[in-house]
């Protein structure tokens, strides 16, 4: 894929226009392109490479946690999307319906699944019994449609790839506790995986999922200083089940409505990753998510022994179980260094003919540019020394701009202004009210974010309308 | 998922009704169930588990032959499906159209991807340019949707479950290579994991993929004696890529057109497993996929010690990298054996009392029924051992029915007579004319399966329209 790369290619810088430095380093780190079919992407290798890697994060610890893949199908017939009312008035203004196959009309026209917790409770209700048919613990990797207006890469996707889980408990207490579990996985993915700090908290009312009783999510804050959710949770209570007839007898022989879970997390997080760690260089990908970790590159590699020397240091890096490659093409030092910087790689081995006579090689972090020279004999030490360092490094950073700019705030006015002035999380008390939500949107142009598990009395009142608080929340502008 | 399983689910005999009874062993061995939206089905854990091992093993030979994931579109404009002319009269009649999305009907329709090479020629217009950018290993993991008119678990679905490698080559040469290694792959796939002998060869050009130059297959023999194609590989030479418009210069500067092909196995396999090894008790799994290997049952639960004995051994077997469980259930003996061997795991180790005191296991193979007691010290050794001779014992069944069903014929009545008889592959010579296979269909109801690669020189003529050979053939009353 070297195309015509002699030159390097330039991005632009994210304090010029931001949006624009956000879609040239997905295109020019090549994770995506643009498609014939609008508002649909590619994953090209490099992206995808990071969505397996995610998978793989996800997948084990959803093995670990009892849970197990299976596989729906993608079509959904429009009487059974009907069947939960809630959830089928969320859905059916974005949905994409096929009506006809082969050459003949359909009967009833199908939905290309937006979500597919119909399809699971209409399964459900073939096979749940009895309490022993409990729990179930499901999950689904697919790609859903949502027929969006607008799209930008990994971040509105008329097609996204997802993993869906959904499970049936027989008590509200179970299937809360696996909310609440799912939702801690996915911020364990976001700390310890991707380097990224997440704000744990539930959902409004009018932020939930359709047809959920509560919605948990994990917020986390962009360079911008914008907001992006990162996963959610749903506690659905036994409504999905009332109305798809599911049931089981409990243990003492009465009929019992089970009650129902989903939670969700997509390629989007690949966007709030780029957002998070990216610089003006290109992508910034913490070591434990990136498809390849160092990169080693020989310096003069036509003088004797130099490409031994390489290879010598990618095979050990290889054997040391380092996701590594190695550079040998003929293009120049600067275009190298250049490429694996624009593609995020954590670091970059060099070694030349001055480094072989000192018997060490050179190391560069991507994510703070600093160069070390490492004795050959100490290479795997360090390398996994310095990855560990480079994770840690990303994630302090996000952190910092995250605390940094979490504002408390006690009036609308003063709301808007840190927003306008500052941009961030803005935390105030909180009635509970849907109207004071919608005049924080129309006057300060923000949504809330969550109620946050981890609650400060900031005072005893709303500040948007004066009433008794009930929670504290965190407002913000989201992507 | 025990639901009323007090009683053993019976499954009809194959002897009776072959149909049925594979119907009864996808279902009632939990790998399927039908839903809601008509002809297509769900891939419950179990089945889907097969297919995780199915790609876990597919996956890490493709990536070590350089080939890496993407993910493209669902949904194909209807203007790029038909660029490429054959390609579109063969899967026109059976795409599915998306004609609204949201409450707007679209200016143009668009298909649910029957497959995906259009899709992958118009990326690469966009990034190939220079015999540097070949070449391009992809590959995708998926579904897709035909709109067939009938159903029939794993072997006709309207939505399945697939990968469709994609490749683009500098030359014709290096294309062809490409399209009988990764056959190669398929068989090694199917011999030495599914334990599935099969016949390697090229299709017809009247049985090859729509838009192909060539169509290289592997086909199995079921124990119906029917064929099924295993997996098929196509060399297009440059015709999608002059379609698509997709060019790069070679060294020496002139612009060339690339060479391409595409390969797929899907779900279907999962049929031909099932109908290659089952017996009348339900699914027989081949060790090197089955989900469980091994399963371990305490006998007399409830006796002293019984119980931590057999946790002993689950615990032993799965450090030794076994994928074991134990069922330490309420159900009764009786039950646990019936239902292992319906989901055919491949080896039940029991201990009880007596065999404590013994210091033995008692352990059951389900391919023969053999049950050999095995001292204790040894049973890591002896379950890796027996896993292997279940393996190879499959195979060889599986060998001996593909050897001893497949019959010479002279004449196109002795095909038909022996295909009426005794079903399986009769091999012929061919002239290699359309006429001599719709002959063969007509009177004698059978399609070619595949040119072998492995000729044999059984005439001069074709015993069809007496003409010279060409080529032996395979044919077969196909899946």
């Amino acid at each position: 894929m070297a195309k015509e790369k002699k030159q390097v290619e330039q991005i632009t810088d994210m304090e010029v226009d931001f949006a624009k430095w956000y879609t040239d380093v997905c295109t020019k780190a090549e994770l995506i392109d643009y498609t014939s079919t609008k508002g649909m992407f590619i994953l090209r290798p490099y992206g995808y490479a990071i969505w397996e890697n995610i998978q793989k994060e996800l997948d084990a610890r959803f093995k670990e946690t009892g849970h197990v893949n299976v596989a729906m199908p993608m079509l959904i017939p429009e009487s059974l999307l009907q069947k939960e009312k809630d959830h089928v008035e969320g859905f059916a203004p974005e949905c994409a319906w096929v009506t006809h196959g082969g050459s003949e009309k359909l009967e009833e026209r199908l939905c290309v699944r937006p979500t597919s917790e119909t399809l699971f409770c209409d399964h459900w209700s073939h096979i749940v019994h009895s309490w022993r048919d409990l729990p179930l613990l499901y999950n689904q990797w697919c790609s859903v449609l949502r027929w969006e207006k607008t799209s930008r890469p990994f971040l509105r996707h008329r097609e996204f790839l997802w993993q869906e889980g959904h499970t049936l408990h027989a008590t509200a207490e179970e299937a809360i506790a696996e909310t609440e579990q799912q939702l801690e996985t996915y911020a364990d993915l976001c700390e310890n995986v991707l380097a990224m700090p997440v704000v744990r908290g539930q959902k409004t009312d009018k932020e939930k999922f359709a047809g959920a009783e509560r919605t948990y999510t994990i917020e986390c804050m962009m360079h911008d200083r914008k907001a992006l959710q990162g996963g959610t949770s749903h506690y659905f209570g036994d409504g999905f089940a009332k109305a798809f007839d599911i049931s089981y007898t409990d243990k003492e022989n009465k009929l019992q409505a089970p009650h129902e879970t989903s939670w969700g997390l997509s390629t989007r997080i690949i966007g709030g990753l780029i957002m998070t760690h990216g610089d003006n260089r290109g992508l910034v990908l913490p070591p434990r998510i990136a498809p390849t970790q160092a990169v080693v590159i020989p310096v003069a590699m036509h003088k004797e022994g130099v490409l031994a020397a390489a290879e010598g240091l990618y095979e050990r890096l290889k054997t040391a179980g380092i996701r590594v490659k190695i550079d040998d093409s003929e293009q120049s030092m600067g275009w190298k260094a250049a490429e694996y910087e624009m593609k995020g790689v954590p670091l970059r081995v060099e070694i030349g003919p001055k480094d072989m006579e000192k018997e060490q090689c050179c190391i560069c972090r991507r994510d703070s540019g600093e160069k070390v020279f490492v004795p050959l004999t100490e290479l795997e030490t360090e390398v996994v020394r310095l990855l560990e360092e480079v994770h840690k490094g990303l994630y302090e950073r996000a952190a910092k701009n995250l605390a940094d700019h979490t504002y408390p705030a006690f009036s609308l006015e003063e709301a808007k202004q840190i927003q306008e002035e500052k941009g961030g999380f803005i935390k105030t008390m909180w009635c509970g009210e849907l109207q004071c939500e919608l005049d924080m949107k129309e006057k300060a142009g923000m949504t809330s974010r969550c109620i946050p598990f981890v609650q400060e009395h900031l005072a005893d009142t709303c500040p948007i309308c004066g009433k008794p608080a009930k929670h504290m929340i965190y407002w913000g502008v989201a992507y």
